[in-house]
């Protein structure tokens, strides 16, 4: 416990840091509905890990953290607008306790605004006074993330219409759709930092991992504590296969298994809070939220494994940022 | 009429050429609901204009029109994703004659869709094997051009809900929304042959007063030969304030006025065919029509003139384009 303490005062400190930044990449000229919901998505709370990972990683590779400050905030753009996307796709209405870009400003707008950030991402980087070749490679590396993460959110949505799934699969859309963009913000801090190949691919492989523990833990969250969303069960209103619903699927007899997917299949707004109920007894009969437990707990272990080849001060912090994730809903 | 026979030849000739290089671009790996849109997209015909503009500008300006093939792809791209988010902000079911992407595969594939293609336009000009201060310059541009075109898009959004409007409001989202992306290929084909900045200046301001007047001429041609969408007067459906409609609010009584703005507040499935008609005949009334014509041939006069500073040849082929522009609707 003493490591995450340690962590989360980093972090704590790093936010202020952070949102000093933010202030100076927010839209300039006022555009009712545009320029006011990227302040709202932007200065909406959230712990601000990924810009923290970013500069991190950076100084722990010997290199300035100012000199990552941009693709920092850049990171932050990324996520919010890729969650202004999703929370539309998933048909989300709250998030950190807030109402959803959609719900706020309208779909057309929402969109609209997503696709904005999306291209500020790109202007914050072009603008970063970094070396040209650094430019090239971190929006390289943008492209890339951006990819899997719609390929892994293609998948996820498709999964909602079938029936019989593995935990592979689960595990390698959690890689594309979390995972990547996890890395995104520490491999940036290496090419900014000069960092070599290698540890460029050690980040990924660790992103990877970590994200995939990150997903799990955060699918245990939304069904104990709520993801700021108002309510809990708010993945089994959408019908999302998570790891506690396959594991509860192939233990279960084949009634409870029709059960669970006819209630999965409901269109959102016919499901009741009694419906999301019976799910999670049966999690709980089957001991699945506790399997979910456990795997994340072996995915934090890959994640650590991946850390090896990653200098020792590096290592250590993402050592530190692995028990963060594992604990947060302890 | 000579001249644009002959850029329509010209368009049609270089068709098979662009049409063979997107093949090239298309997705490699099958995921559905995701390659499978972005064929449906690239490959539902459209008359490639854009990228035509890209190697005709380039070859115009004493560059090898190969340099500029993928660029010209990438804007074709562009084109494409911009098009998938503006039918579903728009509400728009049909486009080419064919079902849009948002109906044929669902809301939330088809803002995923347009997301995977906005970072293909990335993707295809990073690997166009062209000097990294090029590729950067052509980054740049895509980055500018799609918050213009963010910007206009939401500025229109917000007219809808606006009464009081002039025609300068309406000139100033054309050029945001439809100019910038115009010139956008073309100052594209410039920077690749090295053109000056002040080519690509000139570029510009021809791009967005070439802008404005295709925009007059595609809310005149929905208005009579319809947009491919099955019906004619979409723009009314959709409840925007298009040229006619502003001619109109100022010429018309305030009785004609009350009734207009009823009818392109109603939500869109309240509107009735009858109500189109109505609206179309108050624009005859008032010759609102032969208006937005005569406007749409001072903003042609407009493009012409910014081609005073461009090499003989390119600014022959634009005038050219230009007449192709205004006589889509004869």
């Amino acid at each position: 416990m003493k490591q995450m303490n340690n962590f989360e005062k980093k972090l704590e400190k790093s936010k202020k840091l952070i949102e000093r930044q933010i202030y100076r990449y927010l839209p300039k000229t006022r555009i009712a509905n545009l320029s006011d919901g990227i302040r709202y998505s932007m200065l909406s709370g959230g712990k601000r890990i990924r810009p923290f990972l970013c500069i991190e990683t950076c100084r722990l590779l010997n290199s300035d953290q100012k000199k990552a400050l941009p693709f920092a905030i850049a990171c932050e753009f990324l996520h919010n607008w890729i969650l202004i996307h999703d929370d539309i796709e998933d048909g989300d209405v709250k998030r950190r306790n807030k109402f959803t870009i959609w719900k706020k400003f309208g779909l057309p707008h929402a969109i609209n605004i997503g696709d904005m950030m999306a291209h500020d991402v790109f202007e914050i980087i072009l603008n970063s006074k970094l070396e040209e070749e650094k430019i090239l490679k971190l929006i390289k590396l943008i492209v890339k993330v951006v990819k899997e993460t719609c390929e892994g959110q293609t998948l996820e949505i498709n999964l909602r219409k079938i029936r019989r799934i593995d935990e592979n699969q689960y595990v390698k859309i959690a890689k594309k759709k979390t995972g990547y963009y996890f890395a995104c913000p520490m491999i940036g801090g290496a090419i900014i930092a000069g960092a070599s190949k290698d540890i460029q691919d050690s980040l990924l492989q660790y992103g990877k991992n970590i994200g995939v523990a990150f997903q799990i833990v955060d699918d245990i969250i939304d069904l104990t504590l709520g993801k700021g969303r108002g309510e809990i069960g708010c993945d089994i209103r959408e019908g999302k296969k998570t790891l506690m619903v396959l594991h509860t699927l192939k233990k279960c007899s084949s009634l409870e298994k029709k059960k669970i997917l006819t209630i999965l299949e409901k269109p959102r707004d016919e499901k009741k809070v009694g419906d999301i109920l019976a799910v999670k007894k049966l999690f709980e009969k089957y001991n699945s939220i506790e399997y979910a437990h456990k795997k994340s707990m072996e995915f934090a272990r890959k994640a650590k494994k991946s850390l090896k080849g990653l200098p020792i001060n590096l290592g250590h912090f993402l050592e530190g940022f692995t028990d963060y994730i594992i604990q947060r809903y302890e």
